[in-house]
């Protein structure tokens, strides 16, 4: 399916779908989850929680999503964060310079131009307002922080662009509080806010959006993770700055020099399990290594955890070596002591950021189980992860068959995620429930009221079976599981 | 214990604490949750979600925070979310009038008075700048919503007051996709922002905080719950406007006319219903009535759900018949058809509205959950709302003790939130478990090595049994997994 029919039917079952959609001009880059998208996305992250931050015995916070402005002095963000944009000297109408030298051109413009490269590369390619034609304004910079005064002084402060600060400004604290050792893994899930200039519609990107961060704190010297054991021997699939694909163990990869060390080896392999664990498939994975050129300054190796859709390989999360830049930013700013023990040493310690798009990878769970042709489509979502677990349908709404389905809807919904549904043929109902990605169906018929059993639809293989109501709820629960995820350091 | 003690407790523990704390001057009214909070505060949650929200089968979405100006002219906030404030006209400092006058004469203030009311009131109690001493403004209006922004054209938008704008913006759009019917709660739990002149430390009054709000929109000409049958003999704990308490049925308020009807004394008692399971006492909880001066204009009945404290009884939730105010107001700002069929009857659905305070929520159930004297204090959390719900120690750190102790630790995490310590007597780690709320500790001794069982210890009781490791899992786990709520119509 392509990326608009998943987007069409994300709208139509209630997903998700454009903020304040019932107002006219309401602005792009705005989403609001309804009930199957909430679902989803909650039982997403429970996944990513069992599958990184509890395996890892990583610490979980949730830091204030407006900060003062010293927050952003210290990370870079007031000074850098910021995007070039051009303005139309008659209409007025704002455009990104890379953007329009892309379309006219054909070609992609390099990133981290200066303003003075795309006031050229406009110039040679002749672009013009895209609404009026008329002439544009030179390359200015726009910042992509939402900013907001506290208080009826103003005081300046913004909106996180990234939900990492407060893991950083917080580690001190956190350190001494929660009496861990190096390395340690601080993870928070969150909204973020960047003012883009142009937003795309749907979940690429947005202004206010969902991320899923893990920061892990590591002292330079000691580069093994706990239990790199286990990682090892996994393969991932690289795409190396030569732009030629390979499969790789980590140990090779670390031999080939790809990986820097077993640390940042270890944890590429934890966040492959999540989404191989969220059913997407290893080979549709990909982490591009980043060049020198391609990542910021202070970053010491770089990777792209990228996801192959119809619209291409979209990039799903950043895994940034970032050096002690964060800690040493801060500790700066604020005048704190930002250096903590590592047995006996004091040391200020590196960081190993995995940054996890929580939107994208909802959409990309969602078009990567997308299933059947035509009519018949189905949301193949493994069965943890779907947002209504199980349908009760009664086969006729007459002769009390109504009555017992609403017992066992009762019944089973203290313990699942249940949908009734009583309305058009049973065929009509499994259609509606495989499109929503619903991975069993309960159907009541005349056989029911005599011998208490029902039938149970499997939407994968679509095969039905009796199952006695007494152990109905028992089965599904099963059924219906997340894996058992081992914590132990030699094994999967 | 006092409110100062549990809120060192909080952030001794790293429950919650002052968001970039590391920074001087960090702005007032901010908190980020460490480890123990966010695992309470989503406990919390979902215990929420289990006795309300899927009791009742409503619908959950999570809308965007940042909202478009029309939004809030049709909800009133741009016009009238505002708090009176003076400006000392020498060093510039700000206070509330109200709150000037109450310090200083030691009597409350009554709400939503005019500017020239608290004028006068100031004139004569003769308050002046509590910094310099020096002469006040006359009193102003600050709007409370914080503005964003958009784009390089700066579109006015803001941080929404209150999660709920977007369960009625989205209103329409649900009802058509979800296939629901009146009545149908929409719930939604997040961030909202209120740009408070005078936030006070700590979770009371901040300036970004979590709710957790429930709007149920039903047709006004039929004023029945599904379920209602099941609430109806329940009693709670009332205070009449008079200024008495008392206790009553949900079926003689409403016979006494202190209850307007039966779908509103319905969601009282499942808010009731919620708080007790969470583990605050019924004779806790109250439920004040407000009167028609204390309520909005467009308010037809409203009570607020208290808690007793050490600090007195604390607003938990605003529970808030709001008529077709909510819905009128964005069809005529927005356009939109906001009416929807019921029965085949064409009607704008009135609201009863559930809006609670999570931050406040969090903190009264550390409060009402604090057990002991001096030193042997213990935090006596529902076991399935304790952050961790079991403590792993060896009783001593040789003799292969710690090997085992580590196995039994991966392999209970796997399954519970678990916390492994092996520093300090077993006396000193008991209570440190204590105080951090842990139900169960699991001490692993030399008979464990002989006949694999561990000493297992309840926080409340102080009773030790000898459980075998192979059946430690299974235990715990019932021990405290949620109690089962039924669904049915007629039970508890």
């Amino acid at each position: 399916m392509s990326f608009d029919e998943v987007m069409r039917l994300a709208q139509q079952r209630g997903f998700f779908f454009k903020s304040a959609e019932s107002y006219p001009n309401a602005p792009a880059g705005f989403l609001d989850y309804g009930p199957l998208g909430v679902a989803l996305r909650g039982r997403l992250i429970e996944l990513w929680r069992r599958t990184v931050v509890k395996r890892d015995g990583m610490l979980e916070i949730d830091g204030s999503q407006i900060l003062p402005k010293a927050v952003f002095e210290a990370s870079g963000h007031l000074a850098s964060f910021t995007d070039p944009f051009v303005r139309c000297a008659k209409c007025g109408s704002v455009f990104r310079p890379d953007k329009l030298v892309e379309e006219k051109s054909g070609k992609a413009v390099p990133e981290k131009l200066g303003d003075a490269d795309y006031d050229s590369l406009m110039e040679k390619s002749g672009v013009k307002c895209l609404k009026c034609g008329s002439k544009l304004s030179g390359t200015s910079r726009f910042n992509m922080m939402f900013r907001v005064g506290i208080g009826p002084s103003n005081e300046e402060a913004y909106l996180r662009p990234e939900t990492c600060q407060s893991i950083f400004v917080d580690f001190p604290l956190l350190f001494k509080t929660q009496r861990v050792k190096l390395p340690i893994g601080i993870a928070q899930v969150g909204r973020s806010f960047r003012n883009e200039i142009a937003p795309r519609q749907g979940l690429i990107r947005l202004r206010e959006l969902n991320q899923a961060e893990v920061e892990v704190f590591f002292n330079p010297k000691r580069l093994d993770a706990p239990r790199f054991e286990w990682a090892q021997h996994e393969s991932l699939f690289f795409r190396r700055p030569d732009g030629t694909d390979t499969r790789m163990s980590i140990a090779d990869a670390i031999a080939k020099g790809f990986v820097p060390n077993r640390l940042v080896g270890y944890y590429l392999v934890l966040m492959a399990k999540f989404y191989e664990a969220a059913g997407i498939l290893p080979d549709n994975l990909r982490f591009r290594i980043l060049t020198e050129e391609d990542r910021a300054f202070y970053s010491k190796a770089a990777f792209d955890l990228e996801v192959k859709l119809s619209v291409g390989w979209l990039e799903l999360v950043a895994c940034n070596y970032r050096g002690d830049y964060d800690l040493g930013g801060h500790a700066k700013v604020s005048g704190t002591d930002f250096k903590v023990d590592d047995a006996g040493e004091k040391v200020l310690p590196h960081v190993f950021e995995l940054s996890m798009g929580v939107d994208r990878s909802v959409y990309s769970v969602m078009e990567s189980s997308m299933t059947g042709e035509g009519d018949r489509r189905a949301m193949a979502l493994k069965p943890y992860l779907a947002p209504v677990q199980t349908c009760v349908f009664p086969l006729v709404n007459k002769d009390g068959l109504q009555d017992v389905a609403m017992a066992v809807y009762d019944d089973l919904r203290e313990r699942l995620d249940v949908f009734y549904d009583e309305s058009g043929s049973i065929g009509r109902r499994y259609a509606r429930a495989d499109e929503a990605g619903v991975p069993f169906c309960v159907t009541l018929d005349y056989d029911t009221l005599k011998d208490k059993t029902v039938t149970l639809r499997s939407r994968d293989t679509r095969q039905q079976e009796r199952v006695a109501v007494a152990s109905l709820a028992e089965k599904l629960v099963a059924l219906t599981s997340y894996p058992r995820i081992s914590t132990k350091a030699s094994t999967a």
